[in-house]
Parts: structure tokens; sequence; C-alpha cells
């Protein structure tokens, strides 16, 4: 069996030994450097530009205004193509925009030879402006006084949904009821590879965009959209990717790298961002303000839970309602038997634009959810595990949103082996009636996720495979390896089901959109989930012709036959060899008469979402007077099915966990609210968790088996971010009875929050 | 009718523009360049390489040596591998040699940081040789006392056949005989893009090699079987290319840059040969002596032709006895009726190794086969023309050989319209009598050939379709674009089939052995003929899926609709769009439960193999004192079946001849033969004809329909350049009354000739 089994990841040695090639990794003679002129505020509008100077500087082949760009509005966001006009993306983007709407907004771009001489030429640029009052937050730009940061105003969108009974009603029958609001703040992925893309076109009708991107499919389209070019004609290359968790499933430099190769003759033209553009300039994760409500009998029934979120994407808005909209039904699958209301707005306002980052709204909508919970269960004072377990979703409970049926859950047995891993019992009366500066605490947060987008978004995905002369396997899909290695596991599926060993499969591993199968990209957890039932529809057709070809060269019956270890044997005894697959693929090509190229392309939709659960356990430490946290022990508990590879599982928890870590205690983008200037665009002053940082991460799995799932498998790339920032909250809360309402609970706040409660 | 008209090449700005890449506009960070120690004698062993001196040169990073390659003989030949292990080709070629067969043979290969370090080092490295005796041609090669070029003998492989009865009888029988020798030169092929290719690996397991080749699946099973590797674990990528002609139809540089790249980490590393290597150690075309006979009744009935081949490999076997073979074997279907005896010998010899060159053995066996019925016609007292007519190739006459009915054949009316044009019958009586230095002749030559290579080899090829978001559609294949114009005949092909415009399909030209169908490439005017069945079958699986999808949409069966100027119509109203592709691919990709990406995959086997015909009417002017030719017209009539594109067969027809002009009146690649060094290893001192010396081009079709052709169609490609050569020699016996039976017909070997006549 290769699925569940550890094997080295396909793309292991290249990335250990640097042989892995990044989109900086490829150069072409003659290539140009393209850098922006970005806006020196926040709100306003350019009244003049002059190029004049920074024309002229040595190396500068061009520059390009905001009067030169087509009058074309766009959207960014990754998602597939909707066939529903009310479901599109916001298109509010210009390639280059006369109206500033955050402080570095895109105004002009100087192209060079050079990327030095294109940086200096940029700083050449004078622009005047006429400047607006800069709305940051939710407070200012809501306000009704508030400047109109789009045509439209500042409102992108709101909506509400209340299931499993009238909410009220739930409340005001219900024994205790609780409220609070919750503060959760702009944070930035910090993937290692900034945003880099180049462009380059072989004759005046296509234009090809190597890029690091988790969506060359839905790129070529928006590309396409942004340039009005036939989307055919826009092909996307994505080589090796250094991390993208969301930020590219947004189409942020391709535009207008494809722009400049059409005005210059088709040269290539490299846009390379550095790490402060990329702070500030691409996405980050929205910040939101979660006014909570939640009602439980005595006995620890839950009764309802009543979440208000504001949504805050900043200038543009990208992925704008689609974050707190997923989040808030995303979580439907968790305590399923309540009544549930959920309401979101999402508004713009004059700070870098917020888009897709890792879980997508659920570290948000948990953050409000778990800490009004667990202030719900210390209200009827019940042991905080034991009032999830109590309420948390089974198997056979119905979605209440979707009103399908749960058909795996393992989220009680994730609490309970949680509980045990960490001593939760044992430790809690241990921790019992502390006093002291430095105390211990314990926390638990639960979460639910999907496995994909349906039914808000088509989920299509594809896969071919290519019987080689040598009986290895070439398989190509449409999905994304962006670090997560989904190659990996995409190669142990198709071994498993046709075969052959994992390592005669090779994965093509760049995408190109003009040959790849197509797939909508990396995110939302979807791969292994959606792409599995396509590889599996591929390898078994191969295998079908395999068998088939068996039966031309040897006369037996195809039904009569298998494939074990890389050979066809007989079915019934498998130790029979009757061809190995090198000498049956030698005889497919070359055969005068029968046989040809064995392959299979399938393009799949998948029409299911399987919810996938789980759980963190915190013991931690918090040193009152220095306002410190010392987590002690963190631990992820995770039902995502059965796990495909469980060294890759278990580094995807730890990585998730480690971003969480980073988001409860550590990280947020801080803006000046007077002049809408981030303050920490930098990995200097913004701080992430280092390996001094970072806890011991523990890891433990429940594997349920997920029916719809091809191999049993749900969701697991994003899940580990979503519930260690509430889990650590609860903890402190429960050290030292304060509730840090905020992330990240950073040494300011707790000084806050203890001096207000008297602690110090 | 997409097929029959001539769009715009698909290549034609990206090549008029000089943005087409080919292999050498590739960079690459870090990449190494290589250059070969080249032996400096023709025959004879190495005693001993210092390689000291050149090792210490600045910026050489490695040298290797005979010493150090693997100790695996292969084959060089771009055939298919063959499953009849008496059908394999010869494997008499390491890597690099000690035993030194050729001037220029390769001993050491430099690496060094840039071209001309390499270069320089590997004229530092000294080696010394024990010398053997040369041997340049048949005479001396197979003298019983010649020393072996290789172990087994200086003979590769002799064969005879003996069809349509007992030759020697028929010629008994027949009222009249002729016989002569007839000698064809070693000519070079003299692509504008010389041989170059680098590659580079990505981690320990995989080679990529970029290079200029016709065979790219072929070429990625010889670099696997030359270096030991699992044929899997090697991709050739082919981009665009400056001509091949058959000469890169060898494997010739892509084992060596692999077998660098794995000793050198994996770095890229390029080898690109300049002009004067490409000229001698790349390949060239057999020279050949033929001796003829033929025989005919009074009444102009062709009764026994025997030809006898000896064929000059050189010094390594490449395609070798292949070539005679071929020649042979695809002349029979020119005259059918008669008893046929053709027998050949092929042999090493001292000078640079002979390989596949346009039309493969054709131009060698026509020359002698037209030659000596020319003859024969005159010894008869029959016009060359009505000869021809009454003997050649008639609809449902049956190949001899093959046994296989002739299913079109326009041979006589190629023959009746060539007369027309040229106004033969005016100008015979014009020319009759002629006296002075100066007269005027009428030459004719006919030939045939085949549409691949079946059924010696597999024929085998592939085309997968896509069908875009856009409504255009995507095609891939696996035959190779060189030039020729292939990616344009095939997106007419998939248009008229799919019923979309020509503009709408984008042909994918880059072939990657990882992804793209698998076909053995351009060679053997295979490509329209063999891979137009499965762009058939691949269009009309296309076009059923799009169907089927207009139902699920509409929910009109799939039967009443059809696709017409890219839309979906009712199949009786054609005027009625349904929806056009453009919706309807929108709809398959984005509709959330039905639908997919639409593609379609196949690979198929032709088992047909139709003969094309064709002839060259020539109308020439020698000055018998100066010993030069004037050509006033030169006429090719060709019978391909449908053509596809009129204006690129045009072009064909037009380089073929050129091709064969040059080897008529100009080019030979001379060898001393004291010490087997070539004399003319440049384009000053080899003679290709320009513009100035190339006449004015004839061409015309006679249009068939193939029935075995997908699109009626048959081969083309190479069939130009077969019969000009014969053609010009009987216009010069025609003018002269000499017959000069060698090809250069040269001032030089005009004098000789003219000289020993007495005419001057």
């Amino acid at each position: 069996m290769t699925v569940g089994s550890s094997p080295i990841r396909k793309d292991a040695v290249a990335k250990v030994t640097g042989k892995a090639r990044y989109t900086d990794d490829f150069t072409m003679p003659g290539m140009l450097h393209a850098a922006y002129v970005r806006s020196s505020i926040a709100h306003g509008t350019v009244t003049n530009i002059d190029i004049s100077k920074a024309l002229a500087m040595d190396g500068v082949e061009a520059i390009f205004t905001y009067e030169d760009v087509p009058d074309i509005l766009f959207a960014t966001a990754g998602h597939p193509y909707s066939l529903d006009p009310d479901h599109t993306d916001v298109a509010d983007r210009l390639l280059l925009t006369r109206e500033v709407r955050y402080h570095g907004d895109e105004i002009a771009v100087v192209v060079a030879e050079t990327k030095l001489a294109a940086k200096e030429a940029a700083r050449a640029v004078l622009v005047e402006y006429e400047e607006l009052p800069v709305c940051v937050d939710a407070a200012s730009a809501l306000d009704e006084n508030a400047p109109a940061i789009h045509k439209g105003g500042n409102v992108i969108k709101s909506h509400q949904f209340e299931v499993g009974g009238d909410l009220e009603t739930a409340i005001r029958e219900a024994d205790s009821s609780v409220s609070g609001q919750y503060y959760t703040p702009v944070v930035q992925h910090c993937h290692m590879e900034n945003h880099i893309a180049y462009a380059y076109m072989d004759d005046f009708e296509h234009v090809v965009v190597v890029t690091s991107t988790q969506i060359p499919h839905i790129c070529r389209r928006v590309v396409g959209q942004a340039l009005d070019m036939p989307w055919g004609n826009v092909r996307i290359i994505k080589p090796y990717i250094g991390g993208g968790f969301g930020n590219k499933q947004d189409v942020v430099l391709e535009p207008m790298v494809a722009f400049l190769t059409t005005k210059l003759d088709g040269r290539p033209v490299k846009l390379e961002l550095d790490r402060e553009e990329c702070m500030t300039s691409t996405r980050t994760r929205h910040s939101s303000i979660l006014d909570c409500r939640a009602a439980a009998d005595r006995d620890g029934t839950l009764r309802a839970v009543d979440i208000a979120m504001t949504s805050n994407t900043g200038a543009y808005a990208s992925h704008g309602h689609s974050i707190p909209s997923a989040g808030g039904a995303k979580s439907c699958n968790l305590y399923p038997r309540n009544a549930i209301r959920f309401s979101a707005l999402t508004h713009y306002a004059n700070i870098p634009a917020a888009g897709a980052m890792r879980a997508y709204g659920s570290p948000q909508v948990i953050f409000g959810l778990e800490c009004v919970l667990e202030d719900l269960a210390r209200e009827i004072g019940m042991d905080s595990v034991d009032f999830r377990i109590k309420n948390v979703a089974r198997e056979l409970d119905v979605n209440p949103l979707s009103n399908k049926p749960i058909r795996s859950a393992g989220m009680v047995e994730c609490l309970e082996k949680g509980r045990e891993l960490i001593r939760w019992d044992e430790k809690k009366r241990r921790f019992a009636h502390q006093q002291g500066p430095v105390r211990r605490g314990l926390g638990v947060a639960c979460f639910s996720y999907g496995s994909g987008t349906y039914p808000v978004c088509v989920e299509i995905a594809g896969c071919r495979l290519i019987l080689n002369q040598d009986g290895s396997v070439h398989m190509q899909v449409g999905a994304t390896e962006i670090g997560q290695g989904s190659d990996t596991a995409f190669a142990q599926m198709a071994a498993e089901t046709l075969g052959v060993s994992y390592d005669k499969i090779h994965v093509v591993t760049t995408q190109d959109t003009d040959v790849a199968p197509f797939d909508t990209g990396a995110y939302a957890s979807r791969q292994t989930y959606v792409v599995a039932p396509a590889i599996k529809k591929a390898a078994l057709q191969l295998k079908a012709a395999i068998l088939d070809h068996a039966r031309k060269m040897t006369g037996k019956a195809a039904e009569g036959l298998d494939v074990v270890d890389g050979n066809v044997v007989n079915a019934n005894r498998p130790e029979r060899v009757v061809t190995s697959l090198a000498e049956l693929a030698i005889d497919a090509y070359y055969h005068k008469q029968r046989g040809g190229q064995l392959t299979a392309d399938v393009s799949h939709k998948t029409r299911t979402n399987a919810p996938s659960f789980g759980c963190t356990f915190v013991d931690l430490e918090v040193d009152i007077p220095m306002c410190k946290v010392r987590v002690h022990q963190i631990l992820n508990v995770h039902d995502a099915g059965t796990i495909i590879h469980p060294l890759l599982a278990e580094g995807q928890v730890h990585g998730g966990m480690g971003m969480a870590v980073g988001m409860a205690l550590y990280e947020e983008l801080l803006t000046n609210p007077e002049n809408g200037r981030v303050l920490n665009n930098n990995l200097l002053d913004y701080k992430i968790p280092t390996c001094v940082d970072t806890p011991d991460l523990g890891c433990a799995f429940v594997e349920t088996t997920e029916p719809t799932g091809a191999y049993g498998n749900k969701s697991l790339g994003e899940p580990p971010v979503i519930s260690p920032g509430p889990a650590i909250r609860n903890a402190i809360l429960d050290a030292t009875g304060v509730a840090v309402n905020r992330m990240p609970m950073s040494p300011k706040a707790l000084f806050t929050h203890f001096h207000d409660a008297g602690l110090i």
C-alpha cells in the first residue's frame, strides 16, 4: 500500500540540493526589469505626474502611467469563473490607478535594463496629489461622513443566514447566555518567495507568463480579462513555488508583466517585489471584529450561536466578502444541532488590500466562536472539553446550512485523544487554584472546515497519465504543487490505483496552462480531495488500457488479469507474472499492428464537500508581570479522513500551527491611522516566530474514512492554522482569569488587559 | 474548407520577426560549454592523451576522455525501436572513442565556462596515435587487404530482392537492353542551424535535454540507452528548429550533453557545433555506385530493371544499410509491371559518417534508374516521356515488392501535365539537330516515394486536443515542426474536422517528451500522412464531446447537432446557431454539475503506406567549351494526393528542387584519399547554390485522392529532391549526346566527359 506510507517527497532532492528552479532562477536574453511607482499617500487623486526626469535616466526603456493602461476594471481574486452573474468577483482594479486608495498604490511602472535602474527611475517620477481623508478601520470607513474609497461606497457586501431554529427564541429559552466582542488582526503570509513574474511573447498573439502562482489556470483567465485578450492566447507557466498560503491565490503581478511585454515588442519583462512591497502591496489576512453571542442549557446543551462579523478588506476587494462568507459557512459543521445565525459585512479601508490567507476566514470566525463558547462553558460551569464533546458534530449529523449529512466525523475522538495526550484532567487538577505571578493554563478550541469550495464554486480537476516506454508513468495534473507536497500525495494515489511502485510515477510538477489538465489550483484545502477522484479515474482507465493490451499480447481475458508491483499478473494468482509493464509498454509502443501510446486523460467535477474537523489543546504559562506567554505544550488533533502521507501530513500540521502561534502571540501589520502608512512592512519590525519562539508542535490524527473521498481523505492543508489562536486565548483565560479577546496576545495587549483587570 | 487553402503559417510572425526561439536562444544561469577534442588522423588508435595542460587553462571545469565514458555501444539512427532483433540499428558508437575511424572523431570533451575557453582548451589536449591505413571508398574499403574499421569488418550489410518475374530471363527475352554505372556524391544537408543541445538536471534522477532534433521521442530512448538510464527519466525538449533535412534524424549531441550534466552535478552544459564540425562530424548523404541494367521491347514495354548499389556509410553505421534498402523498396512503385532486381551493399570507410538525408536513398537509386531508363529509351528510339507514360504505375497496379495495390497514382497525369507545361513537343522539334558550342536540351525523370516507413517500422502518431475556455483549441502533437510547416498543416486538419476556423487552433509547437503525445518524429515524409488520422480521430472525439455537452446544455439530441464555423448548429439547418463554442466551453468548464474540460487524446498506428509520385522536366542550355550548364526551366510535377496547403506545398517543392539542383550541379563533400581529411568543410569551399545560381523553380500538382490518407493526402516533404538530378543529366545528354553518369555535373566533371567524348 502506497497510500498511508511516507515515501520521500518527489521534490525532496531538488529542494534540499538547491536544484529546484523557481521563477527567479530562469533568465532570458534581453530581459527587462520593471518597478512600480507607488503612491506616497493613502487616499486621494493624482493631479500631476512628471516622468521626464526618470525617462532620461540610464537604462530606462519605458515608463507607463495610469494614462497608458487599458480602461478595464478587473477582479484579482483567484476564484473560478462563475456562471452566476450575482456571484462574480468585484472588478475594482485597473493596471495602474490615478485614484489612490492605500499607501503604496500603483500609479506608474518603469521598465529598465536592470532592476536597480528601474527602482531608481521609479523614485525619480514626480507625482502630485490631491489628498482625501484616510479611513483605516470599520469605525472610520463606515462612518456616514466617510469619503467613498470606491464608487458605490465603502461597503462591499453584507449577508446573513439563520439556521437550526429561531436564534432569538433559542437564546431566550436557554438557561444561560454570554456575549463578547473579539478582534482578529491584519497579518501577512510571509511566504519565503516574494511575488515574482515575467512575461514574453513568441509572436504578437500569445503572451507567456512565468509566475509564482497557486492558480495558473485562473491566472490565465484574469490576464485575458485584464488585457481584453482571448484567454486561449495567454499561457501561464508555474515553476516551483516558495510558499503561497493564499497570497498567490490572487492575480497580482501577472496582468502587468503581460501588459508590459505586449507594449515592448514581446521582450521579456520581469517584475519582482521586494519584501517591503510584498508586505503591503500584495494581500493580507482580513482583520475582523466579531460580535458573538451564545446560549446553552445548564446540562451543557448548546442552544444558539450568533456571530456578527465585520471584515476589513482594505483598499481593494480581492476576495472581499467571500472571506467571512466562507468562514461562516464552513463553521456550520462544527456545532450542527443548535440555532446558528451568522451575519457579515465587508468594507473597504485605506490600508493594504486583504485577500485569501490560509483557512480563508475560518481563523477569524472560529476565534469568535471558540472564545464565546469558552466563556459560555465557564458561565455554566462545565469543563471545556466535556462541553464541546457534548455539542460537536457526530457522524450523520446534518449540516444545518447545506442540509447535507456529515458522512465522517471524528471530532469527538479528536477531543478525547487530545484530552488524553495533553493529560487534561490531571493538569486541570494540578493547575487549579494557582496564585503568584506565573500561572499555568489549559485551553482547547475546535474547528470544522471544508474540502474545497463546492457548492459555492465549481470543483474541477484533471489528471493525465502516460505509460512510458520503460513501464514508468508520467502524471500531469492541473493542481499545483506550492510546497505542500501535493505532487507526492498525487503520485501515491496513482501508484496505489495503478498497482505500480511510487518511484515509477514521474510527476510533471511545472504547470503549463497550454498542456496541463484544467484545475483551478491550490486553495481551499481542495487538492487532495478534488484531485483524488480525477487521479483514481485516470489510473483505472490507464489500468484498463494496460490490461486490454495484455489481452492482445497474451490472448488472456483482461478480467482475469491485474497489475501488481509493476507487473501484469494473473488476478487469482498474483504470484504468476504474465508480463512486466516495461515489456508491455514496449509492445504497445512498437508493435506494428497493435497498441499505441497508452494514456488516460480525465477531467472530473466533484459535487461533494466533506467537512474535516480537529482541535487544539494548549498547556501554557503566563508570566503576568512580564506580560509574556510561554507555551509548554501545544497539540493539534485532526480528523482529515484517511491520511495519505503521514509525514507530510504532520508537516502540514506543524506549519499551520506555527503560523497560528504567530498570529495568536506576535503578528500584526500595523497602520498609522492618521496617514494610512504601514508601520512594520518588513521582517524586522513585523514579528513572525522563529524557531526560538516556536514551541514544540504536537500533532495527532484520528483517521476516519470519508465515503466521498476517493481514498477516504478530506482536507488538511489549511485547517491546522484555525484553532490554535482561540485555544491559546482560552488557556490564558484559564491561567489568569483574564479574557484577552483579540489577537495577537502580545505583551502589549496582555499588559493592557492585565492592567484593566487589576492583575498588574 | 480549411484543408486546401493557404492560411498564414502558424510560425510566420514568430519567424519573420525573429521572435521564434531556437535552442541557442535559451540560457540558464551557470551554463557551461563543451567542445570536442577531435582526432587529427582518419584511422588509428590513440596511444596517449595528455589533458594536463588543457585542464589548467582558465575557465576549464572538466575534461572527459574515452576512458571516462560508459562502455556502452549505442546506435544513433533515428529509427523507432524495433521488436525484431534482426532489425535493430547497428550499435557501433561510444560517447568518446579511442579507436579513431575518421578525421574528426571524438576522443575527448572539454567543459568550460565559455565556449571559447572550451575550444581553446580542446586544442591544448595532446594526443598521440598509432595510425592505420585509410580507406575512403568502396574500392579501398572492400579490398580484401583493407584494415577493418570496425570489428566484424567493413561490410555492414547486403541484401537483394527480385520481383516481377525472373530478371535474367526478362532481359534475355527483351528486344533491347542497356547497362551503365552511375555515381552519386557525398553531400551535406547544410541546414541553417548547426547541431546544438544543452542538458541539465533538476534532481539527480531526471536529465532534461533541450535540442534541435527532428526526433525528440527517439532521442529520449537513445539517450537512455547510451547512458543506461531508465528512458522515463530522460526528457527531451525541442524548440523551433532551423532545418534538419534528416541530419537531425540522428542522435548526435544529446547523449553527450546528458552525460556531461550527470557528471557535473546537474549543471547545464551546452554543446554547439560550428559549421566546420557540422559538415564533417554530424552526418552526410551516402555516396553510392549504381550498376544498372534495363531492358525493353521495341514497342516501349519495359521488361526489366536491375540495380546493384554500393553505398558508403563512412566511419559509423548511423542509418547504414537502411538507406539503400529504403531507396530500393520505395522505387518499386514507379515501374511496377516488369521484372525488378535490386541488390545493395553498405560498407564502412574512413570518411564522415553518412546518415539520413532528404529522400533517404531514393535520390541515389532514382539517379541510377532514371539514367539507365533514359539510355534505354534512346536505345529503342522512343520519346522519353512516351516511354515513361507507357510504363509507369497506374491506379490499381500492384507494388511487386509489397504486393499492395497502388490506390492512387497520378504519375501519368504528372508526365502529361509536365510535358504540356514545359512545351516538350514543340521544344523537342526546335532543339533537334543543334550544332555549335551552346546547345539546348530537354530532360525528364520520374520518381516514386513512400508516405512513411510502414511496414518496415511501426508508424505511430499522437494528437491531443483541448477545448479552451474561449472556445479556441490547443493542439499537442508528437510530430515535429522542423520548418516544413507541419504545425500549420496539422492545424488545418484539426480545424477542418472540428468545424472551427484555422485561427482558433493553437499549436503547441515545442515538443516535450514528458507531455507531448508519442510520435517518432519528422522523417520519411511521414508526418502529414501518419499524423493526419490521429488528428482526425482526436478531432472527431472532441467534436463528439462538444456535441454531447451541447446536448446536456440544450436537451437537443447530439445527432441533430453539428459544429460549423465555431458554432454548434442544427445539423439540418446550419444557419440555426444553438450555441457558440465559447459559450459551450464556459458552461463545460464552469457549470457546477455537468461537463468538465473537454479533451481528446489519441494515439494511432498507421498500417498503410501510400506511394507518392512525380517527375521533373528540365530545359537547359550547355555551354560546351565553358563546361557550364544553364537551366532555362525546371519543373516538378507532383502527385501528393490532396494538397493540404498549396502555398506550403509549393515551398516544399521549391526547397527540394533547390537542394537537388545543388547536388546535380555543384555539391560534393570531397575527401583526400591519402589521409581522409575533408577538403571543403565550409560553405566557402563547399558550393551550395545561392539565389544567383538557382533557376526559377516551377511547380505543379496533380491532385489525386488517396483513399488511405485521412484527408486524401500523401507524402510531399522529401520527394521534390529526388528526380531533378537525373532529369538534368538526361537534358545534358539530350543537348550534347554525352552521358554524364555522375553527380555533381560540375564544370570539372563536364570537362572530363566532353573531353573524353571529343567535344572539346
